[in-house]
């Protein structure tokens, strides 16, 4: 992995209170008139906050209708670089994920996949046009081609956070579980980024793409269900209006993956599901990271 | 506000660290093998934040596809009763949010709107049916019934935690805008529930139900852009697939209510927005709170 850790940043400062809230940024206003918020310049000094520790981490959960996905945004917005990632980006959701950053003013650095989609295709080409410099990042196990191929145990810093790669296929062959940091500097309770292994009290289907129902049961139950009970879970899609849950909830309440390894399997063995209508476009946009329009105009 | 104050609770305890993550609730599990999954007792103690103070918020976003409207329910889960509310209902998925809170072991206390909504039902009156005791609020200024009618300074209880309840009138001329409570004891950033009278980077219109676009105007910017800068915007809707807000991005860059009034005024005058589909049936019934068919049925 020496590629990734060329770059990787490994920055660390004093301790401060990880909480995965969501942006705590604000803003120094000098007034709350609309005439004078014009004036206003973007600040990630919390006014309400400068009095007692931070909250690094600036998260934002964003929502693609068409193929119910979510797009995860992290950033160390106390680092005066702000780095910023995506993960899941969509590419017809790219140009608000963009604008939000940029509100928000931070920079944004790596463009990251659980895994190789079938129901839509990456943002991360788009993004790579958009915004020089940014990496596109999936799993070496996917087969894929991206900037950075990341394989289990790998972390991925962004100021002074970071995430770490977890192994969980089954769905593919090269899904892959971001986790946010272990430590005092990271966030608590952890977050999970499942990708489709791990679902709100479901899991992605295991019939396309190198899926194997026995592999995602072990994957779930070795690599995320190991985690603190209260780890939040935050999946690809959810098809019913589900946000967020967690470790402890779908140990208990996923219909699917509380059961036993032989019952699981054959929930799986007889979903009867249609052809995903997505697939024949997207896998192949997605094994480049959507990069294969930029690609044929190269050629 | 008798009746209101009658059924609130008034409970204080010591003080914990206030942050609106995402549940933190966790399980007393005795194994994370699928064959034990079904002996893991529900618990509010995170394992993991046993040595720290406790975020007593229990948060989940929820949304409903058809009408892009998002519910919130909150609650003290660290309370001895885990009660809970739910802002803005949707019918259609009661049930949804009821499984949820039965999964939590939480108490549902309270079913709060924002206003009388034109694009859908409320759950409100289903919610009623199904789980009896809780209580239906909407603001007085609605005109609509329910079992309590809030005001502007009214305090919605639920455990150590409140609801403070914001007119911001406007968009109807019953929009309430719910906000948690200040002070050591309460979330940190506030959270506000704004319904259609701030919406990510828009606002609702203000052609119907009483509405106007002056009085909208004076309402964000009396009662919402005068919150702490980092004050979470969480509105009833978003058709883009933002999830959340704040007072001070809202104040940057709301491309609305950044304007002068006038230039706002004339925005809202020429939106030409067509009739809303839902409207003749969902105001009635959300009139009543969602009760018409249980009224009809019992007349």
């Amino acid at each position: 992995m020496l590629r990734l850790r060329c770059l990787l940043t490994t920055t660390t400062t004093s301790s401060f209170h990880q909480f995965p809230t969501l942006s705590s940024s604000s803003y120094s206003a000098r007034s709350s008139s609309s005439s004078k918020v014009k004036t206003m310049s973007y600040s990630t000094e919390s006014s309400s906050n400068n009095n007692k520790k931070k909250n690094k981490l600036l998260f934002r959960q964003l929502f693609e209708k068409e193929s119910s996905t979510y797009t995860y945004l992290l950033a160390d917005h106390f680092h005066p670089d702000k780095p910023a990632l995506l993960v899941d980006p969509v590419d017809r959701t790219v140009d608000r994920d963009l604008s939000l950053i940029k509100d928000l003013g931070l920079k944004l650095v790596y463009a990251i996949n659980t895994h190789v989609h079938a129901d839509h295709v990456t943002g991360s080409g788009l993004i790579k046009t958009k915004v020089p410099g940014v990496k596109s990042i999936i799993s070496k196990a996917s087969k894929a081609s991206a900037d950075i191929l990341v394989e289990a145990g790998d972390k991925i810093q962004f100021g002074d956070l970071y995430l770490e790669v977890r192994a969980t296929p089954g769905h593919t062959v090269g899904c892959v579980t971001y986790v946010t940091g272990d430590g005092p500097d990271q966030p608590q309770p952890r977050m999970a980024f499942t990708g489709d292994a791990l679902l709100i009290r479901g899991c992605g289907r295991t019939d396309f793409q190198g899926g194997s129902s026995q592999q995602l049961y072990e994957s779930v139950h070795s690599q995320i269900f190991t985690l603190p009970m209260d780890t939040f879970i935050y999946p690809a899609h959810d098809y019913k209006g589900f946000t967020v849950s967690t470790v402890g909830e779908e140990m208990l309440y996923n219909p699917r993956l509380t059961k036993d390894q032989e019952t699981f399997k054959s929930i799986m063995e007889n979903l009867k599901l249609s052809y995903p209508k997505m697939i024949d476009v997207a896998v192949p946009a997605n094994m480049v990271c959507g990069l294969q329009d930029v690609e044929s105009k190269a050629a």
